[in-house]
């Protein structure tokens, strides 16, 4: 692994254990394994690390899927619900993205890369004719990232996201049919299941 | 205005403006215009202060509604949109709903107070045949509640709230058409004018 990756991953493990706050540049650089000289030449600072963290979210995600269209979208929050309680970049990007407010940060550039990801899936629902005809792509990708973001939230909560896929199933079975028509509702897998299975 | 109710106020400007870590007794106190001795006579710690303050959300919106079954949740959800522009019990209570993970509480009663209130919208809207037969007013009501947190927080992040009712009729749009049959659908009204003239 290439040095910039161990420390980001480095950094999203201590991001995850000890928020923002917590964590310092000397932290991260013991438990990457590298020089503080070598963090520092790859980022200048704790603030462009977090940022770093926070936008490498979808890679995590993303290139666990192959479904197209609805299925797309279904899939990447179900893998997204199941990678949360497990993988320290997801898990540091989604803390870091919720305490921001709280250390002065404003990042909105990894919701919004989300966004445009379910968007996209969205817009090939579309096209596809999966999509009843009221829905707007991007206002309802605006919403699941809403939607995702206190769901987990609540779930973290409640039971540290035990419950997660299940709440992100629940999420769908509430969507699905407004914005989807019969056929396609009944042909979309939601199920905890499928979301166990794309992540074995 | 009773003491404890000065002092729970001004502690919610406190937190709103602050933070949990960044709120002391002795600020909250100045705020209130009380002598220390009031505040630890009322509340041990700043800890229970912050419950109370989580828990007082609800006072500030419910007193505001009128309306019964369906249309009852979504004016509590527009009232809220709009109240947590202004209203310092709701910003703090928010705040400290979403930060208390990362300073050691995991308060989930004012969560679970919202999604009872929601729940028995639900349960009456159902009685009035308000529902799709699909719909489970407890699993909905909870979704709902970790929804509005997630786009409230999202919203926050882009532009300090000022779409947020904008965004929970946005909201409404996405869900209303797969929980509530046609006709419900058209008589609910779940417009930011709604929302304006509720709060005014």
């Amino acid at each position: 692994m290439k040095t910039r990756q161990t420390i980001i991953s480095a950094a999203a493990e201590v991001f995850d254990e000890f928020g923002y706050n917590g964590a310092s540049m000397r932290q991260i650089m013991q438990r990457a394994g590298v020089t503080l000289g070598a963090v520092y030449f790859h980022f200048p600072n704790k603030e462009e690390l977090a940022r770093t963290v926070m936008n490498s979210q979808p890679g995590t995600v993303v290139p666990r899927l192959t479904s197209q269209g609805l299925q797309r979208v279904v899939d990447m929050t179900l893998v997204w619900s199941c990678q949360l309680q497990r993988d320290p970049i997801l898990r540091a990007g989604v803390r870091l993205g919720v305490e921001q407010v709280g250390f002065g940060l404003r990042e909105t550039a990894s919701y919004e890369a989300w966004e445009h990801l379910i968007e996209d899936c969205f817009v090939g629902a579309q096209e596809f004719g999966e999509l009843r005809e009221h829905v707007v792509p991007r206002s309802l990708a605006e919403f699941v990232v809403g939607a995702c973001t206190g769901v987990q939230l609540y779930s973290d909560l409640v039971c540290q996201r035990a419950d997660l896929p299940a709440r992100i199933v629940e999420m769908w079975k509430v969507l699905l049919p407004g914005i989807a028509d019969d056929s396609t509702v009944q042909r979309i897998d939601a199920s905890v299941q499928r979301a166990t299975d794309l992540v074995a």
